[in-house]
């Protein structure tokens, strides 16, 4: 029986803590951690599927992205981080396709998306963080298995005789390895591209000298060695770090309130009208004056406005695309003084060498690469009492359009250091540079003063400043008429026009992988009657239809 | 009710000729060519959908695609093209949605990316042979019509108070403008992206002041000066590129034999297992020796090798994606003398100066991109007797795998200088590059001497070298089991595996476009009983699932 989807019975959250796990174990012997794979197969999110040989569902790499997230701001002495598998003989088999076969198109497109973003988070700790990573394959590795391998730095294959890492999904399930699978096979290790063919549609994988020759795995090692080589490794790995001081920040509970009406947290709050389709995000500015120093900000920890402030963010984006996929588009507004938002950009900006102001930057601008992927309409509506400055200008930014009030003693829209580069986008460019791709001398916005809508019209900052005569409609008629498109044509729209410019490795995950597999995931070949991935596991083949497309 | 798109009562033929145009008049009159869009709406490729308001089908894009290719080898003296309607008040209003409504899923994306490779082939024209084109926009410009000025340099607009350009695909057909319009207009004319997502949303389109001023358009002309005011700026066009010395070289019918079992041109065979569902698509290098001078290359015309080879391939490629869509593995043979591929392939690259040898290699390249990105598994098979040297080595690079005899006396593997770049692929890497993209020393390989099989294998240019003992058996098994695998996942794997490295506005129309142009023209909001491109026309609205994805 297929999953709705659309209104789940138990809303699905996104906030853990190493204490609660199921799934993985996490154990930190400075500079080492180590996080092992040890599923439960009769814990899945939801009933329906046992996860057997080390399979995943959401609530697994729910898990796997708080331990990366808090490896990093709690454990700084952590520089490298293991991952492996508490299985005897098989690391990882994948996502579960019991779940995937079970589960609706719009759910199966969102999993694949936040196991990308989250393998993506393991290479931003590697990349930012000094936490390089060591995939520890002690066993079969296969599909979503692998790609998480891939997501490391390195990955050493056990030597059995017997363990092969593989992307079966083509041959077994007719769909992609569309966790990344692909473009890192060829973009990332740059793997031939006629043996990335010969692997990926080799259902029994490569194991041993060639997995090392092809460029699949990095080392293998005979199975008596394999315990004191990981080590050894890890402990190469993290001498290639920079040593970071402690102590760490733990990372509080957000104790947001979620309700049918949307969700209360203390810097931000969704506000649902369902009949609508729409919501309003808004995001407030700090209570007070911030901390300016990296000691100060170190001792607010996770209560630092920039870094919980983001975080609820975070919740209320995930939220979004998992429990209320009915809510097409969202209107941005922002709330506070605009002064202090911009005084907390610039102590992060001026402390960014230390190790935790460090983490808060990306880790805003992982969270603003979240919204950036969101498949939902952004509108942002700068009105009265709106504090678009700086950070949260960037919501501006990354909004699809905006509505300003052009108005004696209307709102301002400012800028800070943060908005000229600190918070890329996955393509690399700054939200700035990316929207003035013609005009590039535009995106060196003045930092020295804020910006009325006439303004911030004639700069090109926004795309509409109505008066106060039109301001209402306008912004009404805007909200209605995105709100009638159809879904679909707005995903596709959106993932067109919000990525202009170069293309990443991520971009090409999201952009060219993800698509293409969103195409296959529709496809009878797959998910039809007869399809690959319906029939998985049971006795009768699947029956393809031909025709190429 | 809906073609079948697997086996055409009527195959489509791609070869025409400015005296059979139905669709469009080409009228020369040195330095300017204009090419008026005049559509015969009761002249569709297939009965059933009159082709009103300039709309277009396949049928029309095969005379653009034709007049293009014959302006650059016909027509040297020719430097700005004027691309206009021959409607009053309308310019062309974009594909014919009744065609698309009725065409199957197959016919739809091989519509889209033959329509791309011609909007593309406007743009190789401009930047490699000095064709400037101009858009004369006479009219409403809807659509794929829009889409057809963006592939222009320029685009004036009249401004007759009424007259707009438009993307009106997302908001009245729940589709994307997919023939490049979302790419090219934040990625060639660089319009900022919330100003492109009011654009692409908004049915009525944008005209006048505000259409230059993002970027829409170049220029707007009052009526009463458009007659001329396009002439003159064509000439500005013309001016800018260099003169290049006639007279022009026509291109001869090729006048294959085509049936059931395949096609037979002169250098370029297809011979069909239908049971198999597989082909052998044999190239054959010249029957003697080539002309070295640029004179003599000209002299030859049509009937050169080089040209009329990869003219024979180009036909094949079109006619197995339209005509032959079960037939999923194509192996690649060839024969010949290497010795005289390799001399041709020298008087090319010494005599690139030359206009006409220019436009040779420029076709060619543009040939092995359309294998790229036909979606059809290519497998190379160098055998006894086989001529992979030089640009038919090319072919063996093009393959997903290739399979390489290795015995005494067995076949070879030779480069010329043709490899190293003169023949890129749509990501701007020469085939040899992106095939080494992580050992780029690699891609350096010597032009001196031919490689035998463990030569070749050990230098990484072919994916396997069996020996005769294994050789029959290793190939037949790749071949049929690549056969029967889903023809939709090996799709989204090939447009993965193929495109490493970095991505272009060429590779960003192919993949990130066009990948989500194909997910959309599967979803119910599209193509369902109550979807918005199934009810184009009708009275009835469409109804549109509401979950985003």
């Amino acid at each position: 029986m297929e999953h709705t989807g659309t209104a789940l019975d138990t809303p699905i959250r996104f906030e853990t803590h190493p204490s609660r796990y199921v799934h993985w174990r996490l154990a930190i012997e400075a500079p080492i951690a180590r996080l092992v794979m040890d599923i439960q197969e009769d814990r899945p999110l939801r009933p329906g599927y046992p996860l057997k040989t080390n399979s995943y569902d959401l609530g697994v790499d729910i898990e796997l992205a708080d331990a990366v997230q808090r490896l990093r701001f709690t454990h700084p002495e952590v520089r490298a981080l293991v991952i492996t598998s508490g299985k005897d003989r098989i690391f990882c088999s994948g996502a579960n396709i019991y779940m995937l076969g079970s589960s609706t198109h719009s759910f199966k497109v969102n999993f694949c998306k936040y196991t990308n973003e989250t393998r993506l988070s393991i290479e931003d700790a590697s990349a930012h963080s000094g936490l390089r990573s060591l995939a520890a394959v002690n066993g079969a590795c296969a599909g979503g298995g692998y790609e998480l391998a891939l997501a490391c730095d390195e990955i050493l294959l056990v030597d059995d005789a017997s363990s092969a890492v593989s992307l079966p999904e083509v041959s077994l399930l007719a769909v992609l390895p569309g966790t990344g699978g692909l473009t890192r096979v060829v973009d990332k290790r740059k793997v031939r591209r006629d043996l990335a063919d010969v692997f990926c549609s080799l259902g029994e994988g490569v194991k041993g000298r060639r997995a090392v020759q092809w460029r699949l795995v990095d080392e293998t090692v005979p199975l008596s060695r394999f315990a004191e080589r990981v080590p050894e490794e890890a402990k190469t790995l993290a001498a290639q770090a920079s040593e970071r001081s402690g102590p760490g920040v733990e990372l509080l509970p957000l104790a947001g309130r979620y309700s049918e009406e949307g969700i209360e947290h203390r810097y931000v709050s969704l506000s649902i009208d369902r009949a609508a389709r729409t919501a309003r995000l808004t995001l407030r500015g700090p209570e007070a004056g911030e901390p300016a120093t990296a000691a100060a900000m170190r001792e607010r920890g996770s209560e630092l406005w920039a870094l919980r402030a983001f975080r609820e963010l975070d919740d209320v984006l995930l939220d979004l695309r998992f429990n209320r996929p009915e809510i097409g588009v969202i209107v941005i507004e922002t709330r506070g003084d605009a002064a202090r938002v911009l005084a907390a950009d610039r102590a992060l900006h001026d402390n960014c060498a230390d190790w935790f102001t460090s983490e808060v930057l990306h880790h805003m601008k992982r969270v603003l690469k979240r919204l950036d992927l969101t498949a939902r309409s952004f509108i942002a509506v700068i009105d009265r009492g709106s504090c678009f400055a700086g950070s949260l200008a960037e919501l501006a930014l990354a909004a699809d359009r905006s509505y300003m009030l052009a108005a004696d003693g209307g709102p301002t829209l400012a800028f800070s250091a943060l908005n000229q580069g600190a918070l890329p986008m996955s393509n690399g460019l700054s939200r700035l540079a990316t929207r003035f791709l013609g005009e590039p001398a535009r995106a060196d916005v003045p930092l020295d003063r804020p910006f009325a809508a006439e303004g911030a019209l004639e700069a090109g900052l926004v795309s509409f400043a109505p008066d106060e005569i039109d301001w209402e409609d306008e912004v009404r008629l805007a909200i209605e008429e995105r709100a009638s498109l159809s879904p679909d044509a707005l995903t596709g729209m959106e993932a067109s026009l919000r990525f202009a410019g170069p293309e990443t490795l991520e971009t090409k995950i999201f952009g060219r992988l993800s698509a293409w597999q969103n195409w296959i995931f529709q496809r009878p070949n797959a998910v039809g009657e007869k399809g690959a991935l319906t029939l998985y596991g049971k006795p009768e083949r699947p029956r393809f239809n031909w025709p190429r497309t």
